[in-house]
């Protein structure tokens, strides 16, 4: 058995933050070292050794925490949302200067939804037809959500690089919304229902047959397999990772 | 066991007639005694002392059969489209001089799509939120399909009855038809890919918990067992029947 | 607007007593106005003028509850389990000394679930074929589910009332438990995995075509438009019912 | 645009062999120059100039047609069963007196159901929990299907390689069957109803999500487009090549 890995945990006591303490702290090689939220100083995570930083804080202040991580050598994992292309930038500077650390930034924690786009983006040149329902509570706001906005895009991509024709569509007469919203050519409908939490099923057809990929996600304590899988991987992945994509070969 | 059920066929060499024979030839107590196509003069029924016939012909040919069948006092199970209002009073006219004649017409023989619309029909004042997603092959000319337009229709009529309040939906933000179509205030989703044939889902949902009602539907004989199940029971049912729900208790 | 129905929960500091009172409280139609539990005199109710009390305590003190409610004239629901015949009796001796009470006793307040069996116990005699895929967490100490037993014995009764012949199967070479649990000779599968809440679909087919009945629960929260339902209704249902189908109109 | 591909179907006559021979014509870049079944002469198909041959004959023909193939430099795809690990070596044999032909056995051309068993693969190794639901129609002789078990032994292999703990499941209480099937450590359900086709899902689950996998197959026309993938492959893959996958990236 090889040392745990020594991990900090910046937003701690939000509602991510805490799932990733009590997930980090009952994972036998990893050891949590210091919880940290807003009013403690980042010293702390230093004091304590800790090698990995996992940062669910908030847009304003996690720049600040990124550059100090990287300062002092430690690598991070980002959950916190907002990274434009120029903070992407930035951040590969800082690491410039420190080759050895590793920064892991994640739109989405979700091993199954990364999945489900992966094999999304697969499977797509290989059918004549595709379109995403994606179901959810009805306190959401937009409609698509992003998940089936971005696998409509990995898709419309793959069908583009593999050269497939237009989907066979002979519809006539169509009640304005019945077929759903278009997004990069794949049709996107969004159910939205009291009882529903977040779901997507992606729907690929050819004469004959069907494949369908659903997702069903329940609860943020399905985004832990995923944080922990990027702790225990950012050590070995020095510079700037985008996305979970990379580490499921 | 009863004697059997004497039965001719009207347009028997269409796709339907020809699955009807099949199936009223197959039945131990029923009892195929005529194929009448166009060209075969509608007496030879008569001549074979049929007591129920069985009419899928076109819309200009199916009156003047039930007037003829009317008169002749033998019963008639309908599959032909395009009964009006208008015409179903005409039908009725001439069955009140017939009084022991029966006739049952039915826009669709399929018992798991009634089924499907009657339990839609009762969950409907149950639950908070309610929306269809109905799913056939990309040669189909309209959307919504009808019976997901007439599944709608139930369901807010059973909704109003109980007066349910509108249904949660916070969506703000909206890429045009994500949401779907509105029929009579329900979200109706119509999914078109090579590789469907004909499915409708109707998804409940409250707080906690849903309910979804799935049809699939993958070949014509499917709709065998309606009408059989018409066949048997247009004797006993005198006057004019609209739909198969009447006899699913 | 009517009065409201003034309601005191018994087992108020339990789980489910908990919802209980969250849900009574949210009611407009409905005050709270008693919460007791282990150690809490029952004439708090009395005091408070309950007319109707919600039980979900446990075996070993629901019987002295009833006994003491309905001697003081105060309708009960009761969620609390182990409700044999002869507990049943007891009650209904207990009733017919005040006519005017109601007692409903219901092993299963989700409406969601008692509608599917009610769907399910409906189209059994439409279809050749009906098998019950059930799927829950893997915590669960007992395979098939209680659920699904129950809804495979209400298909049984409608199949052998229907006089339905037995479903086809040619198996031959059968892999051990393959073919899933035979209850009342309706084929039960039991699906264990994590991620999974309580989960119970049930297939019917015939030639051609598919009908799926699906309940998705997730959460106790799910149990509560049962729960006041019952409240609702049992003033009005003097005497003793169980389950909540009665009520379903 | 390149020349088309010169086509031959052994087995013309058969359900498979015409379809193929439908799907070989209706392709822009393939040509059928000969249809060949029983006591037609093979040497037709060297007159013709064909380039490739497609056998859908039976174990008992299969074996020459393929000896007789190699000899005339013809490259060959096999969809005829039965091909043990001796009759393999015995292919490899003849293939290394003519290193330019190609030989492609699959025992499954359903792209969407090897990609079910890729991504299943993958997949595998990232959730708790796996299990498998296969559906089919009441004629079928074998439960658990060949493809379930096939999908069963790629998920335990990987699961097996990732060092993945034992499936959490507290089954106290089993009615007989009730948990399937166990194959190679993986459950598997067999639903067998009047109505299905083909069907299979992969069920995955971790603490609050699940991914599911699924594959209806409703008509044969579904292999096709897996045959003339292997059609247009073959020539560029000389050897002997097992199963499809390798096509498929």
């Amino acid at each position: 058995m090889t040392d745990s890995i020594r991990v900090g945990v910046l937003g701690a006591r939000g509602r991510m933050g805490l799932e990733v303490c009590k997930a980090v702290d009952a994972a036998d090689d990893l050891e949590l070292v210091a919880m940290i939220d807003q009013g403690d100083p980042l010293f702390r995570a230093a004091d304590k050794s800790a090698q990995v930083l996992v940062d669910f804080t908030n847009p304003d202040a996690v720049m600040a925490n990124l550059q100090w991580a990287i300062e002092q050598g430690i690598s991070v994992v980002v959950g916190t949302s907002g990274f434009t292309p120029q903070r992407q930038e930035q951040v590969r500077d800082w690491l410039a200067r420190r080759p050895s650390v590793g920064v892991l930034i994640a739109p989405n924690f979700g091993i199954g939804a990364i999945l489900m786009m992966q094999f999304a983006a697969k499977a797509a040149r290989y059918f004549e037809s595709v379109e995403i329902i994606e179901q959810h509570h009805p306190r959401k706001l937009d409609a698509p959500s992003g998940t089936s906005m971005h696998t409509a895009k990995l898709i419309a991509d793959a069908r583009a690089a593999a050269g497939s024709p237009p989907m066979p569509d002979a519809t006539k007469e169509e009640l304005a919304g019945a077929r759903g919203a278009t997004v990069d050519g794949v049709r996107v409908h969004s159910v939205r229902a009291a009882g529903l939490v977040a779901h997507q099923e992606v729907l690929f057809g050819s004469a004959g047959e069907t494949l369908t990929i659903r997702h069903d996600s329940l609860d943020r304590v399905s985004f832990m397999p995923g944080v922990l899988l990027a702790v225990r991987s950012v050590l070995s992945h020095p510079g700037l990772t985008i996305g979970l994509d990379a580490l499921l070969d």
